[in-house]
């Protein structure tokens, strides 16, 4: 796709950043600057995109009026507070999840959205980036299905414990497994459910296997009410957890939603649908993901075709609520 | 194996007695009488074992002295009260679940076992009677995930509705979703996680698809936690229905295990272990299940080989506390 706007990137701290960044090229972005403070992520980045100029100074992005969108992988404790300057400067932005470690930064980004009319994206990837997920989406909605009745994700992760930088394992920095890792489920319940409002039911966090990192939560679990705009009810149960065997060749990965009509297990890149017409596998290699032209659209256009504006926040309003709402377990937490 | 105990039936209302009958069979029992109401059961009962003799009042199977034990599948209302009359008359019992539907059938039946001593088991063939649950049992057991943090299944029912009789759909018959269905899965979460307390942190069911049965509930689901005799934590996400569409070939069963040191998939006759050794499929067709044998063994040896007294009626307690404190989803129910 030809250039259609300039963007660039403050932050580099989660290799989520190359698939971003890849999505809004493919969409019709042209990246042509990034700032980033460690100089590994940096050296990185830069050996990816070679075009892309590094500015040691993010005010050479910040007040670059050729540049209308910021992307931003930085350590999440930073990203609210990045969005907000990026708004302010009068550009769109888009973060890789989680945004928003705390209700005070919510609250911030939610204000400064509405008086500048920016956009502030979250990026969750498990929906957006992944060719089984998208598709499902759009299945879901032309009522494959039914009516979504209950969304049930099981999403261990692999710890790969000597790629994490300290900030990986630090509360103040990475908020919690459930704002970290839960955020992508959460927000695909609201998607494919298509929910007005939603709450947490219950919530628990712990630290199960991890004591020499006291902070550090490897193990949670979520589970939801909502109601959609017609007042019809459904519910999800979500667990994560960052316990993957090292070694493991599986990860027990399961994620489906039940129907009123059928049943859809989501895989990366296939789907199967079962239905009163039998059951059929959907390979979903060659959908295209269109999350980086939507943006790229909504950039130009000032629509909110990629992601509507409140459910990023609402997404992550509840992610927010489920963590500081659990209990634990395991292992005690030196710090809240 | 050769016979060593004669057992009978009382009440036939579900096809789970045939696979109790066979499995007792196997364990050395000898069928030697049967007794139902429903004559449409006696007969296909009738078919399948020719050498067991109906008779047209159970007095005559309560007051056989030759008879041990008597299995039941009747109408679940009716299964404590039928198990109690058999213990009253010396005879040990094993009954299909759910065994109990209100907390005053249980705490009978828990008073009189005591008074005489008898077995009061419950058939769970959800983990008894498949041989990859029963299988997983052995591995978890054995270390082979490590300690048991959690417990997730999905369990999808066929409702084939044309085949049920008119009490499946009436409340004082069938329970509730979670007494019905839930009870197996509270009861694999007790067994995998070796749990010796438990408590249901939240729980719902709904009739979300069918309002010509107002009593019925097609949905249920239960987030419970637990505690192990060591005081190490767990938790578990069970969702049941009766929502598989008809015409699927593939249900979205899923039940998994995820321990400190691995994670087990459990499925009727496979299981898929992963651990730091990396993952491996294991067969179970040729799993001898032993449940008949070991029931078999203790009313010989007054043991309690094939379940715990307890377990059995602590896990009907717990899915008795899901059913009485889970919300309501979907039509309104008439009755409560």
């Amino acid at each position: 796709m030809p250039t259609r706007t300039r963007f660039a990137v403050i932050g580099i701290n989660h290799s989520h950043l190359f698939a971003m960044t890849d999505i809004v090229r493919s969409g019709g972005g042209e990246l042509t600057a990034f700032y980033a403070e460690d100089e590994t992520w940096a050296a990185d980045y830069g050996r990816r995109y070679p075009a892309a100029r590094r500015v040691s100074d993010k005010r050479e992005i910040l007040e670059d009026e050729t540049i209308a969108l910021v992307l931003s992988a930085g350590i999440p404790s930073e990203r609210a507070a990045t969005g907000i300057e990026v708004m302010r400067h009068g550009k769109d932005y888009c973060c890789d999840k989680a945004a928003f470690l705390n209700r005070e930064d919510l609250d911030a980004a939610r204000r400064v959205q509405a008086e500048t009319g920016k956009i502030f994206s979250i990026c969750y990837s498990e929906r957006l980036l992944e060719p089984g997920a998208w598709k499902a989406g759009q299945l879901v909605r032309a009522g494959a299905i039914g009516r979504v009745l209950h969304t049930a994700i099981l999403a261990p992760h692999a710890l790969r414990i000597s790629s994490r930088a300290p900030w990986f394992f630090e509360r103040r920095h990475y908020g919690g497994i459930l704002t970290d890792i839960g955020s992508h489920q959460i927000e695909q319940f609201l998607t494919y459910s298509d929910l007005e409002s939603a709450e947490v039911v219950s919530s628990q966090v712990a630290n199960y296997a991890h004591p020499e990192y006291p902070e550090f939560e490897d193990f949670g679990e979520v589970l939801l009410r909502g109601r959609t705009s017609s007042g019809s009810e459904c519910s999800a149960s979500i667990r994560v957890d960052w316990l993957i065997p090292p070694g493991a060749t599986r990860s027990g990965r399961y994620r489906t939603l039940l129907g009123t009509e059928g049943v859809l297990e989501i895989e990366h890149s296939s789907l199967i649908l079962s239905t009163s017409r039998g059951t059929e596998r959907l390979d979903c290699t060659d959908t295209p993901l269109d999350f980086g032209r939507l943006l790229v659209d909504d950039v130009l256009n000032r629509t909110q075709t990629a992601m509507g504006q409140e459910h990023g926040f609402y997404a992550s309003e509840l992610t927010l609520n489920a963590q500081m709402q659990a209990s634990r377990a395991g292992y005690l937490q030196t710090e809240r």
